[in-house]
């Protein structure tokens, strides 16, 4: 089926930077984690409007979850062993056929290319594919269901 | 500074199929529109435990937007002429630097290798690249902020 699929290559709009230099274990807390976002400068006219929005999505690649061998088609939800093994897409996990990571953040400051943002769940130095406004009619959802092992995160 | 980062390229895990043959106007209302997503038949296992939630986040390939010449710094939001000229990176916009669309669906079903949904904004034949559950406490903002132009959508 991939055959007739075109060429999908992404190049890094920005980097993250912040003062998380490694992985941190899963379940680590990023709410209070405040990241710089460095935009490529020649794209600062193309941020203009983005900070009449409280929050952003961003797409990042999750540069370090990288898999080179075999990936496992189950995992335990944030690596713990109590959850039950679940397939890889219904986790978040970061090893995934494609390791882009989607994250909603505040967005407390546009200054030129930088945005300051709260929440991103980023190491320093990865790579920045896209940022998107946060729209809560397109973005959100009322009364999402979801299953009781989500819960004991 | 994108010397320095590594080569990102992604691989299709699927495809959208569905009755949009082509790419329709901006503002075209896609709630209604019933999907296929047709997942490679290797990672069917990789979807278990995905019916338990009731949406899930489709990332894809805006393949029929891909930009080979210059980029517009800023767009009118749903090509409006309207509405104000904002930065691209305040739109949702396809036409940027990586295409790559990020939709909340429902998900109606599951069988096998194929999963139906419900209000993706993608065109037959889409390359889908990643597929996450939609997680409340983490994809959702209680009182998220946007400007007036965003509500004369």
């Amino acid at each position: 089926m991939t055959k007739e699929l075109p060429a999908m290559t992404l190049k890094a709009i920005g980097v993250v930077r912040n003062k998380v230099r490694q992985a941190p274990k899963a379940g680590y807390d990023w709410w209070g984690i405040v990241s710089e976002i460095v935009v490529d400068s020649s794209l600062s006219d193309a941020l203009a409007n983005l900070d009449e929005f409280s929050h952003i999505i961003v797409l990042y690649w999750m540069h370090e979850a990288v898999v080179t061998g075999q990936m496992p088609a189950k995992v335990h939800p944030m690596g713990k062993r109590e959850l039950p093994l679940v397939g890889l897409f219904a986790s978040r996990s970061p090893c995934r056929p494609n390791p882009v990571g989607k994250a909603t953040v505040r967005l407390m400051q546009r200054q030129g290319n930088i945005l300051k943002v709260k929440g991103l769940d980023a190491v320093d130095g990865t790579p920045v594919i896209d940022i998107k406004p946060y729209i809560p009619g397109y973005d959100s959802v009322v009364n999402a269901g979801v299953p009781p092992w989500i819960t004991k995160r």
